[in-house]
């Protein structure tokens, strides 16, 4: 393959993480060590709002912040997307040709020939399609897409940069949600809500606890499963019979039999722009449930953004890992791949190991990958050892940001 | 003052805090540094569940625990009552003489001649009642009270252990969701419910990051001033016209002029013990008037019991000095002390400076520690910075659990 050369330029997409920067830094620090090998890629350009911004010319030098080493590392472990982010659905070709038209000339206009997204499974459409439109009109370009995403719901990968950290988050705040609720003889019943619409993984985590220091939900249900109200009282109630204070852990996104969303009764009616519709008040809604239904004491925890961007509480594998395979994307694309998403394969578990490659991106854009059979227990309330070996490499390690006044540092690009 | 001896006891109360087992831990370390200096205290009892367990005799013995300097350690950085709480409200002697005459028979019982609770302003009326009782009876027993509480609120110190643990975690999560909220260009406002019934401490340091990064909400909102809708949206849509990314802090228990609480509408009527009622919905009340009179994006999180139970990030301020006041509890005791409650004096800011005191609890409890008008703008939806210089050093330096399995130790006595 020819060494292409000219500019490259790097987005951010979807909801943030807390290591969709630490891919950023990965791929300013690919870019770095291609030039320092003797590659010759000139300017590297950061995209504000992705492509939304990048339509608009919105771009940044990020050549000039590349250098400060201190500033690098930070942004490592500053949390959401530090370029902004944007939820653009990318027209099919046919239905907007002016669209792709005005996209390829200001890729010529600033000699891109390296094209990097970072996001989940949206933003794995938009590098599908537009490696298509470029591969088809003659455009030599690579483009590639780097996952990002806390639900782990992407497949062709073992996981995905950012679900460690948030994973993380979930067990680490639920043992603490655990410890506070266990305070009172009265008998009560906290609900934690965990993001999760489709995908259940995140809400897995909560069960962590097992194996570090026994605190763990009573029940986890997940949107793999059919939900039945009748089962969560009975399996509540019975678990208020050992003990007084009990803990469920539950997805967002879990739904009836007949496929309604359990919180669609605090649904906000409002779909986003890939016709997912806005959820809120799971947690709400079995709250109320317990509420009428057994009359103890209740409360509900939605953990919402937080367990996306917190940035103070990461998975040091997840942030190594993030950062590598922003790196490797840049010297894949070096190498001359396109329309490629990189992804881990695991190696082992015990001990941990994993190798970044990557995979045909029009295979795996617009798939979900959900949570396997094999790691929901046979009453569907709660996670399999099995699940908890997958999980536990994942959220290991702690690193921790600089703290300034008494608050973590984040960089502002 | 003689030197009286026999057993000492220990419990703690209300709501729960990342630093209340810090002082739990400082009490311990007191009490083994008396002995260890000659004096001659028994057995140190942990009452489980407040003096609720110990009407009930649940005591565990804590001088075993306490050889254990690695555990010991560890407590310290164990969110949540590790001895369990109660909210039980102590009766006026005159109405429940019984109940007083079993409690002194349970002191007599297990000769327990010092007695410690740790807890908040309600925790602070049971040391008054008891220590009022014993000296009454002519029981000879030294009773005190340690102050323990996230809301900052109690009269006669500078500040409260607990709070400055609670203050930075508010201060960071905000930090990290208007990181969250800015990615995107969509005019958006995002609602942060923090805790404070009647004071708002802890919803003030979510302007924090005025110091540390220039991230601080775009207004706050505090119980101490009437609460009016118009000023709120007229404010909000001021500041969507500065930049699309709109953040406002408030505290649970704002009011409008007539009293009503703002998030009555989805209140749940119940009130606990003490008369308090149990709010929720602040967050969501704000969140549908900016979506019904402004109609942009909108999103509330409530911070919820995190707020007070994350162990992953306390202040090692906080921390320190949450073991230093247990200890000089125990030391003030030994001395003679009875019927006080211990209290931190600042005697400067910068360097930050503070020393450990006492004072009559009778003074103390059941009043309310508001945050003064110099601490609030004159528009009163902001902070000043004189609040800010307060705040600051209690929220300084980290300190961080040992983490096994990816998550957090934690001690279960």
């Amino acid at each position: 393959m020819t060494n292409l050369y000219g500019n490259a330029v790097v987005g951010q997409s979807g909801g943030p993480t807390a290591a969709i920067n630490a891919t950023l830094a990965g791929v300013i620090r690919g870019v770095l060590e291609i030039n320092k090998n003797g590659g010759a890629i000139g300017k590297l350009y950061g995209m504000c709002n992705g492509i939304e911004g990048l339509m608009q010319e919105r771009l940044i030098d990020l050549c000039e912040f590349s250098k400060d080493a201190d500033k690098l590392d930070a942004l490592e472990l500053t949390p959401a997307a530090a370029l902004g982010s944007c939820r653009k659905k990318l027209p099919k070709h046919a239905d907007d040709p002016e669209f792709y038209e005005k996209l390829l000339a200001i890729f010529k206009k600033y000699d891109i020939r390296y094209f990097f997204y970072i996001g989940g499974n949206d933003s794995m459409d938009t590098v599908s399609k537009l490696s298509a439109y470029v591969a088809e009109c003659g455009y030599e370009m690579r483009v590639m897409g780097v996952p990002k995403t806390i639900d782990n719901d992407l497949e062709g990968t073992d996981h995905t940069p950012g679900f460690g950290s948030a994973a993380k988050y979930v067990a680490t705040t639920v043992s603490e949600i655990i410890r506070d609720a266990a305070v009172y003889t009265t008998k009560a019943v906290t609900i934690v809500e965990i993001m999760g619409r489709d995908a259940g993984w995140l809400t897995t985590s909560a069960a962590l606890g097992r194996l570090a220091n026994g605190q763990e939900p009573d029940l986890v249900y997940l949107p793999e499963k059919p939900f039945c109200m009748d089962e969560f009282i009975e399996s509540t109630k019975k678990a208020l019979e050992k003990h007084p204070n009990v803990v469920v852990a539950v997805s967002e996104g879990i739904r009836f039999s007949d496929g309604t969303y359990v919180g669609a009764g605090a649904q906000s009616g409002v779909k986003d722009v890939f016709g997912h519709q806005y959820l809120a008040g799971t947690g709400k809604a079995l709250e109320y449930a317990v509420r009428d239904r057994i009359g103890c004491k209740v409360r509900s925890v939605e953990l919402n953004v937080c367990q996306r961007c917190a940035g103070h509480l990461v998975s040091a594998t997840d942030i190594a890992e993030s950062v590598a395979i922003g790196r490797a994307a840049a010297l894949a694309a070096e190498q001359g791949e396109s329309g490629k998403m990189m992804l881990y394969k695991r190696i082992s578990n015990q001990p941990y190991a994993y190798e970044i490659g990557c995979a045909d991106v029009h295979e795996i854009a617009n798939k979900i990958k959900r949570v396997p059979d094999a790691y929901i227990n046979a009453q569907h309330n709660g996670i399999t050892d099995e699940c908890l070996a997958y999980l536990l490499p994942l959220i290991e390690g702690e690193r921790y940001p600089k703290y300034v006044g008494g608050l973590p540092e984040q960089i502002i690009l």
